[in-house]
C-alpha cells in the first residue's frame, strides 16, 4: 500500500517536494489556489486541484483528513499558511508539516499543532554562506550542535601525502572515514593510502578540530 | 585581512546569508532597493545600502568591483537577476554566485558569467521529500550520485544488537562510521558496541545498499 501525501502551494518549494515524492512512487496530490501553477502539475502529481486552502468546506471534500502527511508549503502569505494548517489539524489530519517564514510564524505553526516547521530559505543560506567562507569545505553534514562530517578539496598542501603522514588524527582529533577519487569512493582508507590533489576527504570530529585543521593546512 | 562580500538582494535566503557570513566575522554589504529590507540589516551587516542592482552607475560607485564574492539573490525578478549579473561581470567582479528559479533561468545566469548558480527551495524541497519517505532517515549527505552518508534512528528493531550482531558490512556493504547518542558522538565505533533505541547511526555506502539497508531492518 502506498502512502498518501498532499502537498498544498505549488511555488519552488512545494513544487519541488511535489517533483520528489512524485518522481520516487509516492501517490501526491499536488492543491495551488492558482491554476496556471495547478496545470504544470497535472502530469506530475497523481492529482492536481485548483483549491483554495483555507477554506475548510473544499479541503473536506477532498478528503484531506485520510492523508497521511500533509506539507504546506504557501508562502508570503503567512496568514493564509496559519489557517491552512489550523483547518488541517481540525480536520484530523495525521501529519502536518509546514514552511516558516521567520521565527515568529514559526511559533505560531507548532502552537496550532503543526509536527515539523521547515524554513528552506534561511537554512539553504546558512549553508551556502558556509561553503562561501570556507573555499575547500565543499559540503557538511551537521552531526550535533558541536559535531558535523565535512567534505574538503584537497589542494598543493595536503596533496601528496599519506593519512599516516598528515597525523590528523593525533593532531587534531579528526578522522577520515572516506576518500572521495573521481566517481570513487573510498571507505575506511588505510593509513598508508596516498592522497592526491583534487581528492575530497570526508572527515568527521569536533566543528573546532574541524576549523583547526582547515586553518592550519589549507 | 578580511575577505569582502556583498548580498544584493535581502529576502529570506539572500538575508540568511548576509547574517551567517557577518555572525562568521566576515565583513558584508547589504544591497536592495527596498528602504524597509536594508534598514532590518543596518545593524547586522558591516553596511546596508539601499540601491538598486540594475543600474551600472550605482554598482559602480559603490565599488562593487573591488569585492571578492558578491551573491545575487534577488528573487521573482528574474530580469532584474539576470541584469545585475551581467553588469557584475562587466564591472570585473572576482566570484559571483547567482539564486536561479529554474532551469532556463539557470542556464542564462551560467551563459553571461556567474561561477555559481543556486536553487535553494528546489534543492531544500528535494531534501525534505526525501526525509518524508524514509521516517527513519534523518538527515544525509550526498557524496556522489551513488553514495551518501547517511542519518538512521535506531527503533525497536535495531535496538539492543551489537554491531557485530547486526552484521551490516557483510550483509549489505555499508559501513556504520559513528554513533550519535545523546550529546556524544562515538566515532568508528567497535564491533562489540551496543546499539540502543534512541542513537542514530551514521552510516556510509552505496545508495542501493543503504535503501536495502534501511527495508530489511526499519
Ligand atoms: N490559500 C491558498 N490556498 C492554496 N494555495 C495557496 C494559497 N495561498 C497561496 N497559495 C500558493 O502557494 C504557493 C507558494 O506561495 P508563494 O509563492 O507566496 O511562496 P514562496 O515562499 O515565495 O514560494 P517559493 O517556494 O517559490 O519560495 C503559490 O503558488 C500560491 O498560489
Ligand atoms: N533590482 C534590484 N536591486 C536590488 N534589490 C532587488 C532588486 N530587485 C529585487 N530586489 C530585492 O531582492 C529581494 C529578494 O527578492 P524576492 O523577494 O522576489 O525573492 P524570493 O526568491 O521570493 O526571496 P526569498 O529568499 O525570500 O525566497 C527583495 O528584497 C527585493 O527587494
Ligand atoms: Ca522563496
Ligand atoms: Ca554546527
Ligand atoms: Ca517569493
Ligand atoms: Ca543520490
Amino acid at each position: 500500500m502506498k502512502r498518501e501525501f498532499a502537498v498544498i502551494g505549488l511555488g519552488r518549494f512545494g513544487g519541488s517536494i511535489c517533483e520528489e515524492l512524485s518522481q520516487q512512487g509516492m501517490q501526491v496530490m499536488a492543491i495551488d489556489s492558482d491554476e496556471e501553477r495547478v496545470n504544470k502539475f497535472s502530469s506530475i502529481a497523481s492529482h492536481a486541484v485548483v483549491a483554495d486552502a483555507t477554506d475548510e468546506l473544499v479541503l473536506k471534500s477532498l478528503g484531506i483528513r485520510n492523508f497521511d502527511h500533509v506539507i504546506v508549503a504557501i508562502g508570503d502569505d503567512i496568514q493564509a499558511s496559519i489557517l491552512a494548517t489550523l483547518i488541517l489539524k481540525d480536520l484530523g489530519v495525521n501529519k502536518i508539516t509546514a514552511k516558516a517564514q521567520n521565527d515568529y510564524h514559526e511559533k505560531v505553526l507548532r502552537k496550532i499543532g503543526a509536527d515539523n516547521v521547515v524554513h528552506p530559505e534561511r537554512d539553504m543560506g546558512r549553508r551556502i554562506a558556509h561553503n562561501i567562507i570556507s573555499k575547500n569545505v565543499l559540503d557538511y553534514l551537521e552531526l550535533s550542535d558541536e559535531h558535523s562530517i565535512v567534505e574538503i578539496a584537497v589542494n598543493e598542501k595536503l596533496g601528496g601525502k599519506t593519512i599516516i603522514g598528515m597525523n590528523i588524527r593525533a593532531k587534531y582529533g579528526i578522522n577520515i572515514v572516506a576518500i572521495k577519487r573521481g566517481n570513487e569512493i573510498i571507505v575506511s582508507p588505510q593509513a598508508d593510502e596516498l592522497i592526491k590533489i583534487g581528492d575530497v576527504l570526508i572527515v568527521i570530529g569536533a566543528d573546532s578540530d574541524i576549523n583547526r585543521f582547515e586553518k592550519k593546512v589549507l
